[in-house]
């Protein structure tokens, strides 16, 4: 199998048996790191990092070098052309045409994507705002897969800041699709928000259970849960089982601890801040003494705060260097699959998906529709020169609108029809979103305003009979 | 031929005929990358850019790259020993003597010229303030000619803001060089200025009709036109032909447009920017359907702004990502002669000039003359320790002086000899630099003054004759 | 002999043979450059300067350029993830995870000796704040052994900021440690520290010599003079002979100045700057004209300001530029010992140390004494969480600490034994460290307090009889 010239922007962008062909490739070539050093010889990776990351940034730079390639690095927003009002669809195709392979930071979510449709070769999402990070979601699952041997029926508990903490939503997605179980343990406050949840219920097979028990202490069980994710795969009696029954099943303990530094610089007000300093649970050596830890492994996608104790650093479960090392085998693998510089075959009946990717219907109208993430690409005003708004229609009700560069989602109001010939729906007439017209219009017929404003502008009136 | 240990300041120091062997160099090599990567094994170029510019900076690090060579970069001015009052001198003759050859970027102009005398590698110039940019120039000459075969006798339109664009300065003097007719078609304000066009009909052999129809639209000719430049080399008759013979050539169309951006960042006031924003000329696709432009090609150095419509991205005749791609072979081929690398042959009957390079007498004596330009690199505090100001005379009428490092110019007003018992001049008197005693004294015994007070204060006192 | 897998946190970490070992392959690598290109192909070294250094960080980059390995690079603070609250602790594990080898300039004392305690790989301090930059000694050193081919009984003179100049200390140690001799010209206010001097008189075998005769000019000698370090190894006669004799030696000649610019950025408040700046004695042309300068090198370890006229860069006895230009070579040599891709032979009866490395006893209970530097790192909040404060006990009358991360030296001023019931201390008693009962008290039973509160506090009581 080849994955030469594909992009990596979300985790989704491989299935999951193109993933276990990386973390076969990364295990082959960290047993025999000197003999890569020829392999992308004469190749260029360009690292565009314009958001701080030491960690991301090195690994991917070392991972180029280990294959023999070369590295051109661009470090920071102020000293590039793109602060003299560049668009990044022209540095992406300008870099494009300079380097084999890009890797971009960009604080704009959605970034990655738009350099991937503007750059002529393979690109590497190394994070873009709080939207994705999959080369870190990647390392998750291969020290996971390294230390428990396979991701299926694994227990797996996020803990700490699930609101903010884009590597956790990530990795939530892609544990369901290896079909492990979550648990969500998070720092009051700091609960996963309510698009990822409803996106591992109904994109995901699983099932979600909810406690909310944060305040009452780790009386019930090993420690305070907010909610459990139980996968298709899971032990088929435990889904069918009250909520007391998965509790007990916690007692017998977790494959891995999920720990994730408060991400402090996006919290608002300050308040917030302190609060959630206040009350953030910490992985320490009396709570690894707990029975139910004794086999668990701690990860952290570093750099950690005040969360992880250093006095557990020496402890054989802390994974989390490991993690980190793991990066540069992760990161060469990939490297080289993008760049046609290795071809490897898929483990025969390994990686099934516990998920399947769905075909939504694109809505791509100029009807005044927009994202409301003020952080998305297709927002920002040296970006609104080329991009046009694109949504997925992901649900009917309430309507919902995923922008395909964010993946935010919204809830438009208003609607119509194209073709009114029917009989059915009237001619230039708007409709509530949330009435039984929505049902009746075909997707390929459907009109989506951004406001009642932009209906009227467009000489529709208010239907009759829809609101 | 050999250019090993040259350095490329300005776009002069290479003769034409070195130029078409640096693209015929490139064409080569753009033919046969991967046969080039163990070229420059084992060298090492600096890269040190004190201003921003990622596509320059990584269009130089992608082609040492390419050539198989290291590369050591700084990338910002704070972080710098310069920061700590440190010579450009000190710090060349440093770097000099770690690296193989210096790239730099450098916010004062005449910069890049004080690391070549200093370093004891070849220096490339990467840009100099608002002086000069000299591979820039060759990648614009590279592409031009790629898509015209020759330069001569072309006709070139040069778009938007030539007054400050720096680009457009250096490109205006070379295509004169290379025998090419030049129309100017600046936004309003924003037009060549005088020193250029003073430069394009003194030194180099042509004609410049004026126009200045920039306010009446392109009624009367394919664009709003203020003035053109006919090269010795073009149609015969055309020179003498009067102007509206030139606008009906005119609409037979031109074989590029060369659009630059507005430096906003160098106009002042900010009321300057406002304006010259909204009267900036835009290239989309209605003007491209002009039956004038069907055959030209649309450039650009980029980054562009608002000055190049997306639309017109796909269209065949827009040349500026090729352009800027192309900058990689032609920095591989610079690197790879001035290293020593490669060797080419001059091209027989190629590349006459049209033009010669002149040799100005040179004024050296500490008489108070500097530059007027406070950008210069010799009026830098940390510089003047050892920068002694040196010019050119390279006028009488009115006296004119040319700064050897930013070639700005300069016009003392008071003279006086330094030999006076020849009976013609007065002893220890001076002049007016506007009168008769100009012609009289020998330029080896010429004596100018900053000021009045400077020549009072030596001891000169009014000569009677000549004010 | 091999170095490998050794790191290099201050001069004293490489004994005087392998200080010359050093030497011997930096000789055979600058004769023959290109034949090391391969040397260390396929290792990376990570070059992390969080603080400001041009030449430094450049001089290890080429020099591994040069060996044929890889680099990834980090240039300030900001932009890394330490500004997220990270610990160089952590930092240290994972690049040291990534690389091969890690050269790390940072503004912390002893951030450079955390870093090697927690990374894998060699480490490489290129300048931890006020502390050691040991490389630029070795570089300093070899020059002198290139020009005056040894280092036993030379006379330096160190000239300029002695104070707050940290290559100037450490210079000071080697040549006591080679057997040099120290002329100290310092300009006036910025003498030696008190500390460096002790460390001089009591941990090297040699003799210091107090004049403080700034203020009267050079009349009595080559140039006004502070004191004088004479080695053991020096003409014997002169340890004996009273002052005028050595002023009388001292007119012979130096055998090098050793230059150093104000270090501004250290001074305060700034009036101590302004005041700094008028005296500062500056070398020109004038001064080498002194017969004693007839054949003394001119040193500096760059970047200069004002102290070295530019006027003498041509004097072939200026050797600031080739210093810096060995500065390859040099740290090329340690690399490739260090990443033991080479092993050398100790030169056989060179490089005999004028001085041995004493084992202090070490101080580790955590009794409330601190470190008093705000500079080193043990003091700084991220580091807090895992370092704890451990002194070497190096004098006891009065009771001397030093702090083992940043060599800062404090009093503590109350003491206390572990062990009373000898009969000799009387229980949970607390005695003033000036006292006789220091004397009484075992090393190894010996507590110190940071306070008399903190004595308190841990429930003693003042003892009776030592007070």
């Amino acid at each position: 199998m080849s994955l030469a010239n594909r992009d990596l922007i979300t985790t989704d962008d491989l299935s999951n048996q193109e993933i276990e062909a990386v973390f076969a490739l990364a295990d082959e070539m960290s047993g025999s790191m000197k003999e890569q050093s020829n392999l992308c010889q004469g190749k260029i990776m360009a690292s565009l990092f314009f958001e701080p990351s030491t960690r991301t940034r090195l690994s991917f730079e070392t991972a180029m070098h280990r294959l023999g390639g070369g590295v051109i690095s661009v470090v920071e927003m102020e000293n590039t052309s793109l602060a003299k009002g560049e668009s990044i669809a022209d540095m992406a195709r300008v870099v494009g045409s300079y380097a084999d392979i890009i890797v971009i930071r960009h604080p704009w979510e959605g970034a990655a994507k738009v350099v991937a449709n503007y750059a002529d070769v393979p690109v590497i999402n190394a994070g873009d705002g709080g939207h994705e990070h999959p080369t870190q979601t990647l390392c998750d699952l291969y020290t996971l897969k390294k230390e428990r041997r396979t991701l299926e029926g694994l227990k797996i508990a996020l803990w700490g800041d699930l609101k903010y903490g884009r590597t956790v939503h990530s990795l939530a997605y892609a544990l369901a699709k290896f079909g492990a179980n979550i648990h969500f343990r998070p720092s009051p406050g700091l609960e996963m928000p309510k698009h990822v949840i409803r996106k591992l219920t109904t994109e995901y097979a699983g099932i979600l259970e909810k406690y909310g028990n944060l305040k009452e202490g780790g009386e019930e069980g090993l420690f305070p849960l907010d909610a459990i994710y139980i996968t298709p795969s899971g032990p088929h009696q435990l889904a069918n089982i009250p909520s007391v029954g998965i509790q007990i099943e916690l007692e017998k303990g977790v494959d891995a601890l999920y720990v994730t530094r408060l991400q402090k610089e996006r919290l608002e007000p300050a308040a917030e801040g302190k609060e959630s300093e206040k009350s953030y649970p910490v992985v320490d050596k009396k709570l690894l003494k707990e029975k139910g830890f004794r086999e668990t492994i701690v990860m952290h996608p570093l750099p950690r705060v005040d969360e992880l104790a250093y006095e557990i650093d020496a402890d054989p479960r802390s994974m989390y260097f490991k993690q980190a090392a793991r990066g540069v085998p992760i990161r060469m693998a990939l490297i080289a699959l993008l760049l046609g510089a290795k071809e490897v075959d898929i483990p025969q009946g390994k990686g099934m998906a516990f998920t399947q990717k769905r075909d939504y219907p694109v809505y791509k109208r100029d009807t005044g529709v927009r994202c409301l993430n003020k952080n998305c690409v297709s927002k920002q005003e040296t970006e609104t020169r080329y991009i046009k708004p694109v949504f997925q229609i992901v649900a009917n009700d309430p309507l919902t609108l995923r922008c395909i560069y964010c993946e935010h989602e919204i809830h438009p109001q208003y609607i119509a029809s194209s073709k009114w010939h029917q009989g059915i729906v009237e001619k230039k007439r708007y409709y509530s979103a949330n009435s039984f017209m929505l049902g009746r219009i075909q997707p390929e017929n459907l009109i989506i305003f951004g406001s009642e404003d932009e209906a009227l502008a467009r000489g529709f009136k208010p239907g009759k009979r829809a609101f």
